[in-house]
């Protein structure tokens, strides 16, 4: 039945995630599960040097060895590199003369089975000269350090550098200044599936490369740029993809073009699959970031100017990085309204396994950052952190000098809500020793247009049953786009969604997408199935006005009928007016539709520009007891008010906010790559890699939604759950200041620190 | 570059066929070189009987066989029957309580393997009481014959009965009248590619079934109704269709219900390929036909009146036969102009494996009846052969009692031309003793709208290098549409054919589709392409306009650029416009179009309508030598010349039209299936059922093509290649009566015949 209040049928209700039993029964086929007939299997040689020049690979032992069909080296290709943005293509399908982190690929083997496979990698010879290697980023920028790359001078991958306003003036015009650095680690997103693909090069020099791939059109892309050939000679083939892979699978790999080109010299499939080591040795890794940061307030709180000086570690290739640099701004001036602004960020090339995007991709570091001294400030003026926030918080209609144009904006409201769920006036210096509380805010983005093909669309076919077979551009990567977008055709066409299937990206078939990446896919790809069936609906309105003799506005759809207003009696079965349309008139009904938001393209070195047609916003509050024996965090409640727009399902909402908050719990507490002096990577397991498990989860989590329909987002949702994200990290650092009176500038906050605070206090 | 004569560029050009090269090579996988991981193997249980009634089936001890994973009967399924037409749905997933031929499915088994599987099946007891069974149509037909559905009296699985203008009073008006009955035989298509399929039912009850169909979407259809699904429920992907299969893979098979069956009772993807000797065993033949024929005209040998009386026997099930029985008559009244005429057909179930559709589709057994008397009244009139067809011969514009429409019409032009080509008025009555000349000419139809869903439709998208994605729901069996789709796109956006990829059917993806049948593809689904490549013209073309603030119409496509009229400085790549609008406009590049022929549907019951929008015209001539030791007959010459309306792609036609003519040497000459009398088919193998091989072709084929473009077909084209198929029999047939001066009536014309004939003369 539809919603008194909203009208709406289908929007809004809790429909189970349409791949949820076949994933849970084990029957859902991942691309490790796959057998092509005459598939080999290849294994990459990697790097066991952080910086080297390679002098010479000898695999004519490898390739004599009965079982291996082929090997090859980045000779095998035409030497072009790839990337995301025309000034930091910096990767190679393989090496070519030089490596720079350990686990960088050198080598491919393929063979009839794994066993020989490695077997074969252990004949190859490789010939290294060793390079001076650099690991720090600030070392790295360093005159006389060694360089990565020839053409990047203090090796300096890419920088973002802007101002807006006056920030000497707002300075001076402030009553508090405060300026801290914080720093965060390297995690790695903990994605159970490994990377696997599947490729084939026919006689035709048609490629096929079936692979987990997060943004399948950004990964043909790449492959098509590193192996030279136009993009339609590939045809990307997307599996299922495992959950948890959250930013990690954007990328052409070496693995996918070791796949299609040991494939062109067997005339054999090759299927490689990385083993867990391999992905956590490898990349993409979250960056860390060292940002200085320096805020200003007047008397009440609030904010008159912000400098930032971000320095990333971006390890040994740029991957999305030109973005990244930029990201640390913008999710620096997306909650408050700040008048003048600065940042100077740069990402920086170390010789570590390369850095990208990871759920939230830079936003929490940034709210780390921002919400802890933001902490600091109000602590010094005596103000309450939740009063401060809202002070400051952006209002509907707010054009930040930066060019962000905020539409609808519920900040306000979600500190309010948060303030209200957890308590906080009962709470806040109120418990006892060793429990504390804290909350941060933020602001995120519903997509943005960064890339240059940034559009999503979507085609769909109306079955003579009754149902509609949706394809559209969109990846689904646990999210829920492949129950939400045949939720958005239900809606406009008056069906149900189980009568909507939703089909994964064929390059051949289906249409094109910008991708999976910047919380975009409900309002850019939602907007497009929206569309596509609006296509879908006027074609079947055409006849149904005819059938009926009445004007198309005075049809519903609804309930499965196709309805006249006002006249019950005129009615039929959608099912029958779609055969009608089949069989009597002869037509076909394929509604199609794209979208892309009214946000022009933006210039993320200068920093202008809209950032997104919508911007959601949360507020959290967190609450832990500490162990002052072990210095254990114990977080026992989290509360979460958000403005994530109409909330299209709740039930989906409810876990992406879920996951995304646990998921950055390990990173605020415990987790993070270990490695040596040499670039060695020590945790390469999830045995000695710590994720947040069971046992890690909050005691509770109290979610809101404001639902503030949006109203350039389908059916009025905006970015709901990659959001999440940003604030885990402040507000659990805040309340464990809370609780132990002792600001935390560095991740994780793992019990040695904890205990050293405590001991420190008590000393 | 362009035709000078045509303006087109890609059209008419013999561009070689997009999967030549990997199916030569050996790369392309069929269905039965699919694996999927987990995979069962099936095989069917198969009645020995030709006629029998189940008491029961015992399968415990099959189950109980270590390796067997399941075992399934008819009760494993709702009972419900499926077909083509609503009065002759008779067919069952797996037999219920009777079966009706031998051969017919009765269980099925799921193993590790093959081996497994076939053991298993000799573990299943089924009790049968034999029932009376009757072989014979006429016989079948009888009062007291066994009937083989109660609620078919006489057997008659369908009729069509109809009379156009006044037959009696053309007979009366006639100078010469002739009355012979003509018989042809059961063949086989001679697939060398076997029935495959991969059937898998998920936990969430949707059905995937991976086969090798020629109309995906007509067993999609069929499988959801035997299993009482909606269609939706069932994701039909097909795989490459091994040519030659001639419409021998229209149907859902007991083996596609039998292996999602047995996927559901296992929880595993179950495959089943079917042996040769199954194909030969089981259905679809050719209908054998007994057509009586009363042809009357007058001096000038113009036809005043033809009745027909035609039965065809059908075998144990209805298939598609209830349109076979039209058939005969529509095609008996399409290449002549026949003011009066009568049709009484009946077709009729015997115990036998079932007929279908092949190739000509029963043009080939009325073209031998009728091309046949009409040899026999020239004859007696002193008239040659070709004048008497050419005096008969339909026109443009000609209008047939029975609603046919005539468009454009090149049959008298063909004759001509055959005349010329075989050299006809030199040889006629002139070659030495034991050597003859024949001609057949047959009108045949561009498609028809017979089944209720019948418009063909296309999607597809423009990629960023220029190139276009193609979406057709028709299926490639060897035609060519993989080849002349994508030329037809190439053509409308000016770009090349190996621009524009093809894609397999997925039902969950490509757009819906009538089918591949009655020649349609062409005309129907190039008719939608071209559609789709036009709308995805004018949405680039808009953007192009106003780049170079110009006219829509005033812009040129054409080779891969696009340009102003006049205007040769005005120009851009066309890959540069289509990345212009994704990046610069956020759009992306969909087109979708679909088609059906403004001709109705027809009642084939009663005979009346129009059966296509566009008929196609062949006259051919065939020259022969009789070895009147072994009673050998040699094709040594054959000559065809053909009204198929622009030929969109020589080469492809020229291969059409050629296998069409050789598949047909073999119904001539010696092919036929030989059971004995208790129903059982002796030659189940390539060894034992004799098909044309290289030593049958003729000695040369000289094809000639009007090239007369057709205004409803897609740039000109109409119908090419099947229809070929309808001459051979009588081409043939009446070159050998006129070798040996005696005519032959009955299909094939083997040695011994020719042998009886050549003595009796002799004698």
């Amino acid at each position: 039945m539809a919603d008194q209040a909203t009208g709406l049928n289908v929007i809004g209700k809790p429909y189970p995630k349409k791949d949820a039993r076949i994933k849970v029964t084990g029957e859902c086929k991942f691309a490790a599960d796959l057998v092509v007939p005459g598939m080999l299997h290849g294994k990459m040689l990697r790097s066991p040097h952080a910086h080297a020049r390679i002098l010479g690979i000898d695999t004519s032992r490898a390739e004599r060895l009965p079982g291996v069909k082929a090997v090859i080296t980045g000779k095998d290709f035409p030497g072009i590199t790839y990337g995301n943005f025309i000034h930091t293509r910096d990767y190679l399908p393989l090496a070519l003369d030089r490596v720079r982190y350990i686990g960088e690929e050198v080598a491919a083997v393929a063979a009839i089975d794994e066993d020989m496979a490695y077997e074969g990698l252990d004949l190859i010879e490789v010939e290294y000269e060793p390079l001076r290697a650099v690991f720090g980023p600030e070392e790295a920028m360093k005159e006389g350090a060694p360089l990565l790359y020839d053409d990047k001078p203090n090796n300096i991958s890419s920088k973002s550098e802007w101002a807006f306003g006056d920030v000497e003036k707002g300075f001076e015009a402030s009553y508090l200044i405060k300026e801290e650095t914080f720093e965060t680690q390297a995690i790695k997103h903990g994605m159970l599936e490994t990377h696997t693909c599947i490729g084939y090069w026919d006689a035709t020099d048609r490629i096929t490369l079936e692979a987990c791939k997060q943004s399948p059109y950004t990964a043909w892309r790449q492959l098509a740029m590193g192996l030279g050939v136009p993009p339609s000679k590939i045809r990307m083939k997307q599996t299922f993809v495992g959950a948890g892979n959250s930013g990690g699978k954007q990328e052409a790999l070496p693995m996918d073009f070791a796949a299609v080109m040991l494939s062109k010299k067997t005339g054999r499939p090759v299927k490689i699959s990385h083993t867990m080591e391999e992905v956590l040795l490898m990349g993409h890794m979250r960056h860390p970031y060292k940002i200085r940061l320096k805020l200003g307030v007047d008397k009440e709180g609030l904010i008159q100017a912000l400098d930032c000086f971000a320095i990333a570690d971006g390890g040994a290739h740029s991957s999305i990085g030109q973005l990244s640099i930029y990201l640390i701004s913008a999710f620096m001036m997306m909650a408050y309204k700040i008048p003048n602004a600065r940042y100077r960020g740069y990402r920086v090339y170390t010789n570590k396994s390369f850095c990208g995007a990871l759920r939230g991709h830079c936003a929490p570091q940034i709210n780390f950052a921002l919400e802890g001294l933001m902490d600091e400030i109000a602590q010094e003026l005596g103000m309450d952190p939740l009063d401060i926030r809202k002070r400051n918080a952006m209002t509907p209609g707010y054009e930040a000098p930066n060019g962000f144009k905020i539409t609808t904006c519920g900040l306000r409201e979600a500190l309010d809500k948060a303030r209200e769920m957890s308590g906080w006036d009962e709470k806040r210096g109120k418990l006892p020793k060793y429990r504390g509380i804290g909350v941060a805010s933020t602001g995120f983005i519903s997509g943005s247009n960064i890339m240059g093909m940034s559009a999503c669309s979507a085609m769909l076919k109306v079955l003579e049953d009754g149902t509609v077979a949706l394809q559209s551009g969109a990846t689904d990567v646990g999210q829920g786009c492949d129950t939400v977008l045949p939720m958005i055709v239900a809606e406009v066409l008056g069906i149900e969604p189980d009568d909507v299937s939703f089909a994964l990206i064929d390059s051949d078939l289906t249409p094109m997408d910008g991708g999976t990446w910047s919380s975009r896919v409900t309002f850019y790809a939602g907007n497009a199935a929206k569309m596509a069936a609006l296509d879908a609906k006027r074609q079947l309105g055409r006849v149904a006005a005819e059938v009926f003799d009445v004007k198309e506005e005075d049809l519903i759809f609804k309930h499965r009928q196709v309805s006249v207003k006002n006249d019950p009696e005129q009615s039929m079965d959608f099912a029958r007016l779609v055969r009608y349309c089949q069989n009597r008139k002869g037509m076909t009904i394929m509604g199609r539709g794209y979208y892309n938001a009214p946000v022009g393209n933006l210039d993320f070195s200068k920093g202008t520009g809209n950032f997104s047609a919508a911007y959601s916003y949360y507020a959290q509050v967190c609450e832990v007891e500490v162990d002052p024996e072990t210095g254990l965090v114990d977080i026992c409640n989290m509360w979460m008010a958000h403005d994530g727009g109409r909330e299209l399902n709740p039930m989906l909402v409810r876990g992406q906010l879920i996951g995304s908050t646990v998921m950055h719990v390990g990173q605020a507490l415990f987790e993070q790559l270990i490695r040596d002096e040499k670039g060695n990577t020590f945790n390469t397991s999830f045995r000695d890699y710590k994720m947040p498990t069971f046992k890690d989860i909050p005691g509770s989590q109290e979610l809101f939604s404001l639902e503030i329909p949006d109203p350039e987002g389908p059916f009025g949702a905006k970015e709901a759950g990659e959001g999440a994200s940003a604030p885990v990290l402040a507000s659990i650092a805040n309340a464990v200041s809370d609780a132990v009176g002792t600001r935390f500038r560095r991740l994780p906050i793992i019990p040695e620190e904890v205990l050293k605070a405590i001991k420190g206090k008590s000393r």
